[in-house]
């Protein structure tokens, strides 16, 4: 007979090769406390219903608390023997309190003890998320507040397209982590339900309070299937594909803090203690970390395609494939929350070279749009003066010449509609500030963002 | 110079191939009715407004009015040479109203248009995919409650676990697609958004009311960001995971099904309608549309990975690369609302052998967690229990007896807590009909979950 | 009875949007040249054999060569009531010979006929697609040639590094393209084989002759495994992974042209041919084309994604699934090979800015290392040089100096090693011509590697 | 200063969990053999060449010996203050021999290092993965030779099709890991390829040797191109989708292997060794590790897709976004290596039911298509045939009658070609031995195949 807690119907042992194939204890030990207290709550539970006896909830209770207390103290040791997080922490509480241990286990099964440990992971790390969120977000509010005047190039294509404030730019991103922020709220409501009391796949036969055991380990809901208790992986499927969007999000934002400190674009420099040299060219600064978490936007795209993969087309209810969703959303949440914290850092630690900025609206055509609307203003049809607008654009690349250089003759010649208020509407400073329809970058509107933006943050 | 609308700068054209490969009308056009209707709601505006003038407007509106007539009339013909379905629609209007309709593009950009022409289209489609899953949730719900005391052997590790009913299977798959349904409401929250007017990146100078645009097109909210308005697809990513979560439920229960209707299990039967032969084997009766079903959650997952993919490290606003947004959202609409019709034909077809379903938990040790519990409740640690049973259980495998088989004195070998009440306990109607905990499998939690279910659906 | 060709068995029929969903005609049409090739080899081997006899087996093949007649003028028009490709033809050769139609398909299952079609499809299409990497080649060894002495700053990080030339740059990507040329080769090996003749999935009972059938349609081999012969995509998949490597490739090398586009870069100029214009802004000349490719490596990742999701799990040998494959096939070969072409168009209209290149390397910080080099070479350990140069690089910096422009006195204060010809060795030329070994960026490198790659592809 | 190898020019130090954060010395430690093996092939060039000094030389070819020594006993602790295994290795020479391991940098990077590194890595581990296939297609082989003769249902769609025989089966997957075999075999291609030597990116000024470093550490080829030898990741990128196609053969023959053991099918039965029980039903005996190598298909995909997407869009040369590429070629490969040797155990392990399989082609159909091709050799046209015995079918599944079963009158009325003889034809031995083409299930060509099989693997 196999010593194995389940093997009393094996005849023969698996080598230890195999075992260690098998066993989730390296990857699931990170969810020791949630296991621990979520046998807790059931024990308590168990006593309470007279499933087993005040006596005996007391004793196992009491080695629950202490294992707890161990593992805080960093004195636990789990070993591949004992396969995964629970039979680990069994065979813990057998030794310590005898086989009363063993009654543990009544009414429940591995199957909604492991998916109760991780809905509780899960919606323990949920906040730190948000939290971590919330603070990029801040750092770019305070950021956008600062430059809420700070002259730009905005880009389309990677083309000068019309001059912005960087104030405008930040917020865009405070938006797309709103909506991140709202993604992992959301997620909260898939994660915040009880599978305990699903048993192996079909409920109990024994008197169970599942509400108590909800409210013990504080679950907002609680599984109205048993089969959907056990076999449900949604909620980290979400959380994947938020982590995924968020990441996309920071993968732009860091492109552009790569690109803005090359030496051509010199708009900004990373602090020392967010960049790093090269072991063989002295003069190098180069932005590792904004590289590094642009990179990793790779590895949680593959997480939730793996994690996608393995359920495909699995039957009701558990499956062992199912072992595989804890180390990728682990994996992920490490690295959103470090991606956070780094990119806030960068952030808060950013010089920001503000004539650079504003010096690449001086030279450039990024002014043309301003002048095809002053013709639509004079009633031209916009695709007339949008046509007239190129082609003086393109006599000006030829002869090196910005529209705000050319003489009023010249601008004349192309449209007898322009008159010399034209050089008004052609100043960056000028453009920006007449954008003021809701969304646009005029420095009042972004004044009027970061100020919403703060209050959304406040209320939090 | 190009006689492009957007040529006025260049002085050479673009081979024919080189334009197919650029234009998007081919995928686009099916925006085409968004298009006309946020060109109509623009030209409103910009009337109202006193951007353009009164008769300006009427004339454009007119135009417009006219398309969209010979468009729902199957009459439009676009042609690659106008790249988009913007530039195509606008050609067609200024063939039939002459250059005013030039004005038309006033205070806008192609960039904040696709935006507002592919919110729109998603935002009309979200719904009948909500009604879609609510189809698929009836047929599932009436199936269960038909099936609400239907016995079969539960499965975990596609081995016989323990006897649950098929109507409670069934609900499994309700609670999957409740949170599909859920998903996809919540994905309305950032698709319902108004991009319009933040023209290129920035804003624009004209003195637009967004508010009226968005109240004409029925948008809730309008981006506060232009930047973000032009480069955010999270409302397509969102949709896009959605999919490859529902996708990944369906393929589960398509799964099942395939493996029901096998000669082996032989639980069910497809109705011919969703069933196809062989070319060869003049006997097949294959589930191709189960089986097309699971096939096609590839699709789905690919298109998401795809968009992710396109969608990293892009530096705003807008970039060509986001012109590969559409195809994959439109094709992936189309692939869940057939195979949520599909799916809910099959199951409205479905032959159920319940003499099968039964039969399977009669030869089988699907009863032996109910012996444990058994002696569970009689004050053997359940870890005895279990080790008792599974010997008990290896000696039936070897002798061919079942449990319910063994004699009293046999049973009481194993454990003198064994009485002759056993028995009754080891009927799979009673192993079900035990399990009444919240979840559980028993015919009246059944009957509590389909009367649950059918309240939610009603009050869609 | 069902009217399809395989309704024997069936009582009832599909309506004709389920018919819709399940038929693959819409895509597989696509394949009627190689389905009408592969069935002229098949009916000659079974009138070659004796499985029909010497008449029937000329009226089908000339039943068959009308068709290949029709198809070549376009005249064959395909019906979803006949589900695909194989069944629409039958049923227009049944339509033109009559019944004898009926014996062609003896000794074969619509399971060996798609895999054949599918297997000659890629086979035909793989030439094509070597010959446009070929062509992308030699368009980038030409342009290297003409610059292989055009100096630039190399880059990590995107930082300046150490000068290289252009041309060294270029015979990178040449590198790339041989890889991926390679790797398509190798892709023939697994495409070039024959399924024919592997029936349903056991084989045949008739006497067929594989190795006549292999012969007439110029397979190499013969699958002999008729199981894995249906089962068998390993071929498409390794050309959807070749196919996404080749797209992971060019969007480097698009990201840098889009990147040395931009105003602050400005080292080329796209050709007006494969730029576009905006509908707003009259400046814009935007690398449309360049982003275009870029995007489209999502969808090419996404396919490879798909078909391995789809053919996960799925139990020998065909199933319904496996109908997905080839959309997503033909996607990928239409994607790549216009993506090979655009890209060789653009880099033949190249404007190359070449002093702009040489200026990028005379005010920065990329000759640091040839100062290290310098130190190491007087026997200063490397680490300590690196050290040394750090700070001069430094002082550099907050002294806006170049480490040439530093007066010698400056530099031997940092290390007395320092002698006047170090001038000489922080020139960008003499730093480049001095880097001859191996895969070093010198310019007479440059040119031995010109003819080398010359040669490659000389011999194709 | 920082105090880093690389600090001249910072004048600020990161906190710990920013190094932390860009630190790869967690996972790159495992290339730490590989790391020496490289340095002391370099440093012995550099010594040869005169780079420096023979003295020099030798005392640090010693100190890498040491070390090459205490990491073999286990000795070597790694830092992540020294950020990565190079500058681990490093700063623990200098440790041991002082300011001379400075000089062992000349004339190399970390870029070509660690890629260096990294390829000889997989170099050493292909062999291994090669070693494992082949083991599992010997075990497959033995298998199939064993069960020539087993008679089974042949499935497709998972129906009942066509009679095979279990030897036939097993060779399928043969086939499939043949490919997968020669896959692996192509892979070194490309990762037989030496970058030392070119530097950061654009080669030394040094007098370097690359065909003595690449003969020392048996390396085929050299990079030709110093910027792609540093930012090439193909070989790891094929190596990933080679894994991803073999986990997808493993996964079809592990979903066998699950549906095989069900109670339902009962073909097989898995040794106790290779499966596992439930903590709650003492009855069950899962295929835990069958469903692990399914499950674990998942992140196989999950990381060609992660590098696939860190890939995406990176400018040469090296960016520090490929610092992600290592961990998940190192998890794959742990992946692969174990799943391949759990499958081969369990192979050798399984018990094979052989009566049950022969049962399973005595009271269905599958013999259909021998009725039909009866009737096409006596002239009857396919198709005609093929109705025919549909509606035999029919009927004999309405009355619950086996072809073999019915009388001769009823098949002469449904054809009156049939005669006696068709008895013979439907026995599923002599369906299965008919199949004799190339190819076939017939028990002849198994043999031979199986003889063919050990003949491919005995010339490895």
């Amino acid at each position: 007979m196999s010593d194995k807690l389940w093997g009393g119907r094996f005849t023969t042992k698996a080598a230890e090769w195999v075992d260690e194939f098998g066993a989730s204890i390296t990857v699931d030990q990170q969810m020791a406390a949630e296991d621990l207290q979520g046998s807790l709550a059931h024990v308590k539970m168990l006593a309470k219903q007279g499933i087993i006896s005040e006596n005996d909830g007391q004793k196992i209770a009491a080695g629950l608390i202490d294992l707890q207390a161990q593992l805080a103290a960093g004195k636990l040791e789990f070993t591949v023997a004992n396969e995964d997080i629970h039979l680990n922490l069994e065979a813990m509480l057998t030794a310590n309190i005898g086989p009363v241990a063993g009654k543990l286990h009544t009414a429940r099964s591995r199957n909604d003890q492991v998916a109760t440990d991780f809905h509780l992971w899960l919606k323990h790390r949920l906040p730190h998320v948000l939290e971590a969120v919330s603070e990029l977000q801040l750092t770019i509010v305070n950021l956008a507040d600062e430059h809420a005047g700070t002259i730009m190039a905005g880009y389309t294509h990677m083309q000068h397209a019309q001059p912005i404030t960087y104030g405008h730019y930040l917020l865009a991103y405070f938006e797309m982590l709103q909506r991140d922020y709202e993604r992992f709220e959301f997620n909260q409501k898939h994660t915040d339900i009880l599978p305990l009391g699903a048993a192996a796949l079909a409920g109990t036969t024994f008197p169970i309070d599942r509400e108590f055991v909800a409210a013990e380990l504080g679950f907002e809901q609680i599984y109205h299937n048993s089969l959907d208790a056990v076999a449900d992986r949604d909620f980290a499927l979400e959380f994947l594909s938020n982590a995924a969007i968020l990441m996309m999000h920071l993968s732009r934002m860091a492109e552009e803090l790569i690109l803005w400190s090359t030496y051509e674009f010199n708009y900004i420099e990373l602090s020392d203690a967010f960049s790093t040299g090269s072991s063989i060219m002295p003069q190098k600064k180069n932005a590792d970390f904004a590289e590094l978490i642009r990179g990793k936007t790779g590895r949680t795209y593959g997480a939730l395609m793996a994690l996608l993969t393995t359920m495909k087309s699995l039957p009701l209810a558990y499956n062992k494939d199912m072992q595989e969703d804890k180390e990728q959303v682990f994996a992920v949440t490490d690295t959103i929350l470090a991606s956070l914290k780094v990119f806030t850092g960068m952030l808060q630690g950013l010089t920001v070279h503000k004539e650079r900025m504003r010096a690449s609206t001086e030279r450039d055509f990024s002014n043309a749009t301003e002048l095809a609307d002053y013709l639509a203003n004079k009633g031209v049809p916009f695709r007339e003066a949008h046509a007239i607008v190129g082609e003086l654009v393109l006599t000006g690349l030829q002869t090196n010449t910005t529209l705000q250089d050319m003489p009023l003759a010249q601008l004349q010649q192309a449209s007898p509609q322009i008159e010399v208020d034209v050089y008004e509407d052609l100043q960056a400073d000028v453009a920006v500030n007449r954008r003021t329809s809701l969304g646009g970058t005029a420095v009042v509107n972004v004044k009027n963002e970061v100020a919403r933006a703060k209050h959304i943050l406040e209320q939090r």
